[in-house]
């Protein structure tokens, strides 16, 4: 019964990129612990870009710069 | 001091229904545990449809093939 | 597929207390929101009284004066 | 490698704010824990004020009454 | 910068285990979202077997049914 | 009504460093926010340094190689 949490920043993950997120991380518990599929759960959480701080910067600041 | 964190897919959950979870897990600490009310904390989220996986499929899918 | 995760201070939480949450906490989505028990999941988690602060005061601290 | 995450009620909380918050955040567990700030993440999030309660009642309506 | 956050019961997960477990949620991102490693954390949480509940029961009296 | 978790891995925060994590975190939505520190809730979480990783490796193999 894993639960699996992933938070990105919101930064158009199209609906493709969060299926293979969700198989992936099913597949990852299945494969490494053995955990029964039905009942692993993945949320994907997308953070605004100006909710995300790294190194005491705004990722919005953060890839300006790039 | 409970904190109380209810996850729950995006689909038209109403006000009144909000307060009603908000209400009843509250309820359920100050029942079970003894704790007090005005320091127990609930907080909904509600997770977009393509964000929830399980058993390794998106939640959206789940719901369409019922 | 609700997930509930119900954080408390670590104060000798019975077993029998556990099981009232799961089943409290359960109950309530499932009567709120109409949802499917056999996917929703509650985890509890115990946090060292030295851990958890309100008021800017350390919970430990706290009840100690009382 | 400090992951720090702030829940706040989403009451137009500014740029500006929520850059002094990255900062002083990170700055913390640099000064208190000698962490690096370049593994220190903070992230923000903004909770609807239907979607949290305290004290049994909903905060849209708890400031409502103020 | 993604932050991932494993939850599964607290049963003996080993440290090859966890490993591959941090080794395939960072592959995850890098491959499908194409994040830098060197900003992505992975967290594993071990839930007591008493604190997880799923179908309104706990889990330690799922796996002593079986 | 901030929530604030701090996670950080386990190696030996002392109760005075958790003071001032609570103290110092209270103040900051306390002073940026305006919010009142009677509702202002702070959680500290020590991760196992076997169960965080960053860079697709183990901390606990991170700071080994230092």
């Amino acid at each position: 019964m894993p639960y699996i949490n992933i938070k990105v920043t919101d930064e158009n993950v199209t609906k493709e990129q969060k299926r293979e997120l969700i198989h992936g991380a099913t597949k990852l518990v299945v494969d490494v612990l053995g955990k029964d599929p039905r009942t692993t759960h993945v949320v994907i959480d997308e953070v605004n870009i100006d909710n995300w701080g790294v190194n005491s910067t705004m990722y919005s600041e953060i890839i300006k710069e790039k």
